[in-house]
């Protein structure tokens, strides 16, 4: 009998690239193609991606690409897994429309072929009977999916959190998640996002209250920012914007293209004569208006930093604003936030802060919630998926003492790379794969290998020296004097004389050396790289990259 | 009549680099030489420090460098600052013995004048009298100052928390702030760390209840990560391991130190027979074992990160260890802590953060203590100091609202640069200075200009292409193959000719120009240097550094 392996490309311990294989003999289908933030960007690199190198061995197996949800952790992958393998993709309207965007951007769309699915809708794709459940998030047309195999049902959540009053549209679907449990579920795969955050996470329409407050309170101008994708969000400050008779002026690329496609499909409601354009914005007076922009990461090139700064198309923070930062800080941008906020108050704004008042909720499941999922579902297995081992280890703990029937027999910390063996009765992790991850420069559009970051770390770390020597093909003997330039190396100046003596230093080996010894051009340069690189080590304690070039002449 | 002026040169509006100077007439004293953690890091940089260079025009005014305690945002400059200026240097013991230890890394302990002062001593220097206040922080023996200068008398706070019962040495000395508050003071300089936060710091004591009942329920070894420096909570685990019949193992260079330093000086009570070297902590069942450790915020060469991933001296996390993490998350260290979490976590061991129990504790005061600060020393005008500008600005607001007789008038917001004037009776602003700062390379424990990391952060963004050409001195005709490397570039490879095209392409420029435009030779390696970059920018999109090198023979 086949039995079915379920291999996660990424998103397993650590934070974004969701990408997970589920094979059943010679078919696989792929969840999710995300990408990832690398702390590797100063080095040109803008985003991580999944190796997707790894299938290459089942390209002939693959037969489909499903998204759960339009988040980049989910789909910033999708161009790039695309042109390996170009799948059919299945995924709801909003998540469609947001993968368009970036595959519009890689010119790749008339490529493509993209099924549009809706809640509830069954694709059977070979042996695979995928269910879409409707789930809430953060943003909007999210799935948890049920795929019926030969060997049992897997649900795979998605991002989730347990909504029952969603700003926009229905709360999650567990009635049709429990209609999979009463029928016997073999694996749950679960969201572990907030897995170390106890109690439940609140309802999208929990910051109600505390911006309709804040309204009541500013008697400025409202700047509000938040993450573009988070629909819930822009909902609700365009209700509260038209309860306050202020108009909305979206501000910043990717708000207002967002903001676009939401409105196209319907999924925004925007009360009659509310938006507004940023040159008609200027003549209202100051608490008729609300500006909902980008930036709430403190982000250098988006609208509020902008703003913030004074250089916002002519717009800048100025005394008596509220600026309402609508968005969790994700680690790693504390530093750029504070001197974001900083910033602002200099300018005379006052900040709202989600430390400080409820305008911000996650989107993803708590601890409470995880226990309704595992109760719901009752799983035979399960295995946390979405976020650092930290998180994981955390979620199962959690189910551990919290959940009856579960231990360590059934619930099942995988990694990346690991092939999670199937049958009906019996899990095990049975291989595993180095799969490692691809770095993207965005502006090209293009990976990078890593030998190529690595050579720009040396480089980075500690500047480089270049130098040049001709000699005479036959004799081997200098031609001219040795030329070395330095760039970002310290202890190196006109003043110290170390350049005159490396260069002479240089000179004198070449000219007490055997030419036989030279024969190869290579080797001479190699030898010299050597020299100068001790030299400069003693002298000056530093290691820099040498580039060592012989000219025969 | 002369005036005082108040001159920050870091620290204000940054984290780290504290460090002020106070002038009066030809007499200029400076409060702390601080170092800061910069983002630089991948440039071949450690630290950051104030550029003392500003001072080179005072240099004759300098009379004296004070510091209030010995964290290394206070004291980590003070080698740099020693070498421009050796200033005598009035400091508490145990500020000194950690100020002697950083001095003997440079081999300068011979050629400075430090001087120990106590709690309660009044130093005369030149017009200024100063007087030490034994201060309570998460460290000991620190001061806050009373300044009394020919215009009026200046508290600074240094850090500082309210204790009133700390776990090591006395409560803060409010007493004698008071007394200075009943005579009068000028101005307050005071520490807005913690500004943001709400309430009252909790005492050092506060963190026992928990370490107990951890202790209690500990059935394995338990290893404690926390800052080398902060004494008091290194004398809770002590207590608390001689408790319960544990005894302490202390591993990490600089846990190592300073719990020599401490016991030295007496400031640590050792319990009789707590303290075991690692061999022979080897023999010790689990339960009678405390490892004490650095490495709190997942620094990678640190004994804890050595320890979680099975490599510091044998010693290796296991099953049934509980790690707990007493410090708090400095901005930045995030991701580097969720990894050391998630690594504990894979090795079977259990962790006790900060977020979960009161574990840890800040060592600097809240709004509430700044409350109590500020009406304790009632001054004429309050500076916030040490913080970004979101703290001091926090600090400002939190004063004008809260404390009685404060308004926008006496609490003033200063940068870094500025320079405070004071009579009497006003406080203005008059200049301001960019100081700006310097970026230090620990290893060689030398200054490493910006323009060299500017050069660094080039290179390692988009890499590097030298080309050498070598020409006839007199025909300027190519004397062999253009030679060109490459390092850390993105979109060439052997494969595509680029490479092959770029040397053609060049030998061809050569061949067809005019011997008379290339008579200078960098003029020539500048010209084929452009050309060869507008050709790698089109093909590959990418602009790396192009060193261009013309030899003539």
């Amino acid at each position: 009998m086949n039995k079915l392996e379920i291999i996660p490309l990424g998103g397993i311990g650590e934070f974004g690239m969701n990408c997970m294989g589920i094979r059943f003999g010679d078919e696989m289908i792929i969840v999710d193609a995300g990408m990832g933030f690398p702390e590797e960007t100063p080095y040109g690199v803008d985003i991580s991606i999944p190796n997707f190198d790894f299938l290459d061995d089942y390209a002939d197996d693959l037969t489909a690409l499903i998204l759960t949800h339009g988040h980049e952790d989910h789909i910033g992958a999708l161009p790039y897994f695309l042109k390996k393998f170009n799948l059919p993709v299945y995924a709801s309207r909003f998540t469609l429309a947001l993968a368009e965007k970036r595959l519009s951007e890689h010119k790749m769309l008339d490529d493509v072929l993209l099924h549009r699915v809706e809640a509830n809708d069954v694709s059977e794709i070979g042996s695979f009977k995928i269910e879409y459940i409707h789930a809430s998030h953060s943003l909007v047309d999210c799935f948890s999916l049920a795929i019926r195999t030969p060997v049992g049902t897997l649900i795979h959540t998605g991002d989730y959190k347990i909504d029952e009053t969603p700003v926009i549209g229905k709360p999650y679907d567990l009635k049709t998640l429990k209609k999979y449990g009463d029928e016997g579920v073999l694996m749950l795969l679960a969201d572990s996002t907030n897995a170390t955050v106890a109690g439940r996470t609140p309802s999208e329409r929990a910051v109600i209250p505390a911006f309709e407050e804040i309204f009541a309170d500013a008697e400025g101008r409202i700047i509000v920012s938040t993450f573009a994708s988070s629909l819930h969000r822009l909902q609700v400050v365009l209700d509260i914007a038209h309860a306050f008779d202020r108009r909305v002026c979206v501000l910043g690329r990717s708000m207002q293209k967002n903001f676009e496609i939401a409105s196209d499909l319907g999924l925004l409601d925007i009360p009659h004569n509310t938006l507004i354009e940023l040159g008609e914005s200027r003549s209202l007076d100051d608490d008729q208006i609300v500006y909902l922009v980008t930036g709430s990461q403190g982000e250098s090139r988006a609208a509020l930093w902008n703003m913030a700064s004074g250089r916002y198309k002519g717009l800048g923070i100025e005394k008596g604003d509220t600026v309402i930062l609508s968005a969790r800080i994700i680690p790693g941008n504390d530093r750029a936030i504070s001197r974001l906020i900083g910033e602002i108050y200099k300018h005379g704004g006052n900040i709202i802060e989600e430390k400080r008042r409820l305008i911000h909720v996650s989107g993803h499941a708590s601890q409470e919630d995880i226990k309704i999922m595992t109760e719901t579902v009752r799983p035979k297995f399960v295995v946390p998926i979405h976020g650092e081992y930290r998180m994981l280890f955390r979620h199962k703990e959690f189910i551990k003492n919290h959940v009856e029937g579960y231990t360590d027999e059934n619930i099942i910390l995988i990694e990346n790379g690991d092939v999670l063996e199937l049958d009906g009765n019996a899990a095990r992790i049975v291989a595993h794969n180095d799969i490692g991850k691809s770095f993207i420069d965005e502006a090209h559009l293009g990976e990078i290998d890593y030998e190529i970051i690595r050579e720009r770390k040396k480089l980075g770390f500690s500047g480089l020296i270049t130098m040049v020597v001709a000699v005479d093909r036959e004799t081997k003997k200098l031609k001219s004097e040795p030329q070395i330039t330095v760039q970002g190396v310290a202890g190196i100046n006109p003043l110290n004389g170390l350049l005159q003596n490396a260069r002479q230093s240089i000179a004198e080996i070449i000219t007490e050396t055997k030419r036989d010894k030279y024969q190869d051009k290579n080797f001479m340069a190699e030898t010299l790289r050597v020299h100068l690189k001790r030299m400069i080590q003693q002298e000056t304690g530093t290691k820099p990259v040498i580039v060592s070039t012989v000219v025969e002449v």
